[in-house]
């Protein structure tokens, strides 16, 4: 499985592409930053967003986008633009009908830490043994959407799981309907 | 000026499109709503709001796009929803070139009924008044658009008066700087 992680933000929006699937090594496929002047208005930095997201999805063609789920009650003005960088990665990824997963950071960091409350230099230790790199991914967004694919593909079985056995669920419950109406 | 006003929003996204200039009676040439189902995919979802923007772009053509400015105070689930249709109102908007303005819900209601703290009754009861309507559009999210694309149109001159104004400060002070070094 492919998967290109998101670490959405306005200023700088962390890419990172990994190969693999749960129990087998990973492989990195490319990692880097989408960023966009602070002082160009807003629309303006939105599509600088779209294009770069654009570039990575054409160049790297993932199976699915996993975005870090934005929480509101961090910095409010940082807030409001993360919420904006994410809409835009998501849009992008579901216009091509590409799924979208959101991860919560604590969930990345247990993923590939053991623990939710990892600091950034552990996170960085870990996808540097992970992908087999030489050094950390610099800067830190770059490190944490190179998580966010891991935590996905790691994630991604058991996520799939439960939703086969509610969609059977919902399928038998609909059936049973049927048959005493 | 031909001004598209947006009240971003994820269920529903209020739509209005107003012609007009400050001083001189105004004309409402569309309003509506987009909606997109509350059960389906974030992703599939910012998709719906993009493709509803995009038909009341091709549509009615306006010079500027005015979308309400999101605060993180309010409830924080609506919030991030919010923040990501306002994020792709905005975008579709710069994509095409199209001047992108945010004002404030004070802002908006101080402009069409002189006080910033007025109801949704007493907003839809002006622009009623304003654009000679029949009665009030509904639901309250399509009047708030036409309301947002009103005080843009009342708001733009003195804007681009001050815009003008820094514009100049700023040139004046460059060309100094450039004669004392």
């Amino acid at each position: 499985m492919r998967v290109l992680g998101v670490d959405p933000g306005l200023t700088r929006c962390g890419v990172g592409v990994v190969d693999g699937v749960a129990g087998r090594p990973l492989t990195m496929l490319g990692v880097g930053v989408v960023r966009t002047p602070a002082d160009a208005e807003l629309g303006q930095r939105l599509v600088a967003v779209e294009q770069g997201i654009e570039r990575w999805l054409d160049e790297h063609r993932p199976e699915c986008v996993a975005v870090e789920r934005v929480f509101s009650q961090h910095n409010v003005r940082t807030v409001m633009g993360t919420a904006q960088a994410s809409a835009v990665a998501m849009l992008c990824a579901a216009r091509r009908g590409i799924p979208v997963a959101l991860h919560t950071p604590s969930e990345v960091k247990a993923a590939v830490t053991g623990s939710g409350r990892a600091d950034k230099a552990q996170v960085g230790a870990m996808i540097t043994r992970l992908l087999r790199l030489d050094a950390p991914p610099k800067p830190a967004d770059a490190a944490d959407a190179l998580a966010l694919a891991i935590c996905h593909i790691w994630r991604a079985p058991a996520q799939n799981r439960l939703q086969q056995a509610v969609a059977l669920h919902t399928a038998q419950a609909t059936a049973s309907k049927g048959r005493t109406a």
